[in-house]
């Protein structure tokens, strides 16, 4: 059973610190051994990726294979059905159209001086996305990934996927298809990581890797951050449902139910005014636990880490759920629309009973990688601009010149840069000699 | 003397890797006794900080010291006189106007099937700023970094600035004063990183932490990125010139050397289509060296890591261009415009012979923070959008969800997640018992 706190209760400032200062995740400390395969891969190339894939995934593949064909991928996604081809279709769909509304504009104007300042957008040439093989190896997070790279433009997108005992995965396969990938490679952990960022023989470098992956592959990331760019190291899931008990507890458990499956260290809170609610719901998940196919990973996460907090009004749901900084909120209440443009930190929003969370990880259109533990307090879900770079220009005329170059010459002195200072005063004095 | 490069040599591909390839930073490991000084401040707050601060700038100050009061700020500012105060208003001006442009929109539509989507930006709610001490102390660096806070609507901006032996630098201080700064503590290196990432009892701690450090400072950085945000941690500063030989050589050097100044291992590349042109710059270069105030560091930075390339046309300077993925980027050709707009990966572009880098470093109003080490791959300079974070909304009508909800319920299925498809489907059930 998890937590039940109530607001007005003494102890509850204490309980509330303990829940959001629980230590969810224990990763292993595998940075030595990554860095050790990072070396090999950097050092021997295709040699050391083959030989490293055989050992992990159990396979004898040469380097000739690294690269998954596209008469192999065919193969595979022959094996679809057709409704899943027209969900996984409808999903890019919507995705697409919600991240082509993210590109941001190029900007130009000139200043009072006559200096003419802007910026500019441009994608990234090239990038990579890692997709886990096995249980976690999810056709949504393709999309999710794949899809904004291309949206913004860029030219040359790299998945790589491991496929242990030689098993691939028809539906990641094809939702690389669909969102427009244009090389897939058979590899996976560490190695995978090393490959993209330094390229190999057969991997062509990149210059951002995106996508999940475990401890390894996380590890991985942080070490080739800054060779390459990276996404987020995400943690585990989380859902924060606030509620004033007018939505049947029924589905808010299935909802607190749908993030307590990913893992046994996602964790699932409810916020309600209506304590009576609360145990609705807290009885719904444990009946519910009862049949759910993954009821082991849900229960273990419902017990550690899952809440259901009685709050005294919204005002105190507001103040909670900004200290949470959750990845996902719904907000089951009146006034749904209002209560949610005062939440200052989450996220991804979903509003209305019908908002059921899982629909935004796969149809709903924004992107299903968020900020998790806390880091939507400083940090956003995945978006094209994740794919993309900004360049500032300048433009002086002697006359911009003239009027600020001064100003530059006086806190470059300030600063003791004297080759700062001269670069702009010798063009100062080129000009006071043409008047 | 640099490098003298010639694309049309048949060493030149190798001579260019090497260039490119040259590793500048030789960071010390200073990540042992980094860790030691984190989990010392966490631990032990104030009492830490007090110790550490006493050690490393050699001072005697207490608790009730940490933090500058505005009495001390005042008496400090008043010792900067009135040009050097006018010129930072200026530069805050400019650099206020440009980051205001940057502000981003929120969003908000409703598609075909009736769902309402959209996103909302929001500020970071503390932000710590890390100021240098001694040489590298630069009042420039405190608005380019305090600007963009402000802008975005950061409402606790905390400055961290080390005073070994007690010195405290006027302009630093009145730039955070202009900038609007709220807190400034007494502070430096990693524990000042611990400090503003944990907190303590004087220093609350903040949600993102920007500006640039010795290596002990990059990392405690990295080792708190997770619990806070970060901003990129920049490398030795970059020139590149494009020159068609029609500007003055020795404008083109004293750029050149205004990045040589900064840092042992910066670096400075001219790319030239006139030869002639390329060993009169060289010329100027070596001239200047001997006046320049700081040209031992600019002569070893020149030495060690410049180069003159001499390129058949501008073709390939703009190719050798996006291998190097310059910081800072000047174009003074015929038809710069055009040309800079076949660059794909620079930080900041200056454009046209009068756009001096330097203009860029204190009165320009593009950001002076940009990506180094050839990261204009995939990043891009501080702007506001550092310290601001995007929120997805969603609203499902019941419509909406029947149109959508199927295909979520057919890949919840898919990848396995039972009470994500049970989320869903529960919903769509009760809107079928509806009609």
């Amino acid at each position: 059973m998890a937590a039940f706190l109530v607001s007005s209760d003494p102890g509850f400032e204490s309980s509330f610190r303990t829940l959001l200062g629980a230590k969810r995740e224990d990763a292993p400390d595998v940075d030595a051994a990554v860095a050790e395969i990072i070396a090999d891969v950097r050092d021997r190339g295709d040699a050391a990726l083959v030989e490293l894939t055989n050992r992990f995934d159990r396979v004898g593949i040469a380097a000739s294979d690294l690269r998954v064909t596209e008469d192999e991928i065919d193969a595979e996604i022959a094996k679809v059905g057709a409704e899943d081809r027209a969900a996984l279709d409808l999903a890019a769909g919507r995705i697409r159209a919600y991240h082509a509304r993210q590109m941001p504009e190029d900007a130009r104007w000139t200043d009072e001086t006559g200096a003419t300042l802007g910026w500019r957008w441009t994608p990234v040439a090239a990038a990579g996305l890692y997709v886990p093989g096995g249980l976690a190896s999810y056709p949504s997070s393709v999309l999710m990934n794949a899809i904004p790279a291309k949206v913004a433009g860029v030219e040359r997108l790299a998945v790589t996927v491991p496929m242990p005992d030689g098993m691939a995965n028809p539906l990641v396969l094809l939702a690389s298809r669909i969102a427009g990938v244009d090389e897939v490679y058979r590899v996976g952990g560490a190695q995978a990581i090393a490959a993209l960022a330094w390229g190999t023989e057969t991997i062509a470098p990149v210059d951002k890797i995106t996508g999940p992956g475990n401890a390894y592959v996380a590890a991985a990331k942080r070490r080739v951050f800054g060779r390459v760019g990276i996404d987020m190291i995400a943690g585990p899931s989380e859902i924060l449902v606030i509620s004033d008990g007018g939505c049947d507890p029924d589905w808010v458990a299935l909802d607190l139910l749908s993030q307590a499956e990913h893992d046994e260290s996602a964790q699932s809170i409810l916020i309600t005014t209506d304590e009576a609610h609360g145990r609705a719901v807290a009885a719904a998940v444990e009946r519910h636990l009862e049949t759910l196919p993954r009821s082991a990973i849900a229960g273990a996460s419902w017990r550690d880490f899952g809440a259901v907090i009685v709050v005294r009004d919204m005002d105190e749901a507001v103040a909670l759920t900004d200290r949470i900084a959750p990845e996902h909120l719904e907000i089951f209440t009146d006034g749904a629309e209002a209560l949610a443009r005062r939440i200052r930190h989450a996220g991804a929003i979903f509003i209305g009973q019908w908002t059921v969370e899982a629909i935004g990880d796969y149809v709903g259109g924004p992107n299903h990688v968020l900020p998790t533990a806390r880091s939507a307090r400083f940090s956003s879900g995945l978006s094209v601009l994740d794919f993309l770079k900004r360049t500032t220009t300048a433009r002086m005329t002697p006359e911009a010149l003239a009027a600020i170059g001064p100003a530059a010459v006086r806190l470059a002195e300030a600063e003791g840069l004297g080759a700062h200072g001269l670069s702009v005063s010798a063009r100062l004095d080129a000009l006071n000699r043409q008047t």
